[in-house]
């Protein structure tokens, strides 16, 4: 028992090194780890708590067994079945306002920026995407149109920080709301406003004006608060 | 070797159960998780597969092994070894600029919610804060007081998420920032320029006035964003 709990501080101990190493840029995606008999006695450790350590790094996403050729660090953390912050979140007592309100913050941010940098290209892949919403048979697909919308502004926006922050959101967002509500919303009464303001807000990006594409977002925002809000 | 493979999927797959049951409120913090005897029988895996699950939620910090007790569901996340938004991020070259933006919008939200929000009690403890930074001798100590003023203006703010994004943001911030230069900035030069922006946006806190706070905020971060850029 006691080498069990020993097990875990030297497994700690490693992924505390491995994780350094990433932060100061010695380990970089791609990279290919020294083989594990070799890292046991770099770091003087046994294999189980190597072992450990490594398969809790890939569960995260930061490091990839590949059969046969090694370790690998990559870089899978949002594809990753551990979601810390949306758990954090959740134990901590966390309500829907606060997610609303987080989104709220970065959509703006992200609409102005894209105002700003939008090139021509940007503006037609957004106004496809508004089409293909349009055109699509099921709310399903409507709602999946909605969000690589508004994930494009934020592509357009440049900051993949704020970008990933949106897809963490997003999926904080969707585990929050009935999915029955989400669905509703691209129902026939309130899908054609939700058309109307993406639209607005493509042309106010169209024409650089971020004043006015934040204006058009946070009408866009609002409505979406006060319709899930309401139907929760 | 198939075995692991096989043990990794069903890990995973052990995983997103507990973490399903969290996100639908069926287990809470405190909850304890049923004997693993049992677990393996009703998950109908084997040990070492459910071993490997729960030590991975162990080392993220959603699950605590008690000795003897049995394993307990916990909110750890924040003191977690894992870092996987920063690690996400260096991993895919972010820089520093876009940790400053995401500071800007998350200062710029609470400081207005704070002005907004604050009591009496709050705005003495914001007055001892800053107090305690002036009073303290190493810029070790001003660096941490200064760090604890921002948190307490987010604590204020009330949003949970927001907060540990701010956490989070911090951290990523001080791994992507020299020390020494860091620490530089709490020196002669430009320490009385950051206790004239505290106790101005103390002030403004005070009154309630969220235009003005945020305003301060602005001026404040500006300045840490030109000192930090010109310095690096």
């Amino acid at each position: 028992m006691f080498e069990t709990i020993e097990n875990k501080k030297i497994s700690q101990m490693v992924i505390e090194q491995i994780q350094g190493m990433i932060m100061r840029g010695e380990l970089k995606n791609g990279d290919k780890l020294p083989p594990e008999r070799e890292l046991t006695q770099t770091l003087n450790i046994g294999r189980p708590a190597l072992r450990e350590a490594l398969k809790a790094l890939e569960v995260i996403g930061v490091i990839e067994s590949r059969h046969g050729q090694g370790n690998f660090v990559v870089n899978n953390t949002e594809n990753s079945v551990f979601k810390p912050l949306s758990l954090s979140f959740k134990l901590s007592n966390g309500n829907i306002e606060e997610i609303l309100e987080l989104r709220r913050l970065i959509e703006d941010y992200t609409v102005k920026q894209a105002a700003i940098l939008a090139d021509k290209k940007d503006t037609v892949i957004l106004q496809e995407i508004h089409n293909a919403m349009v055109n699509a048979d099921t709310t399903e697909q409507k709602s999946q149109y909605d969000k690589q919308f508004h994930y494009e502004i934020a592509r357009i926006s440049k900051n993949i920080l704020i970008n990933s922050l949106l897809e963490s959101t997003s999926y904080l967002f969707d585990s929050f709301i009935n999915k029955t509500v989400r669905m509703s919303f691209f129902g026939e009464d309130s899908i054609d406003k939700i058309y109307e303001e993406h639209l607005r807000i493509i042309e106010a990006i169209e024409k650089h004006d971020a004043k006015e594409a934040a204006r058009r977002m946070h009408i866009h925002m609002n409505n979406i608060d006060v319709y899930l809000l309401n139907e929760q």
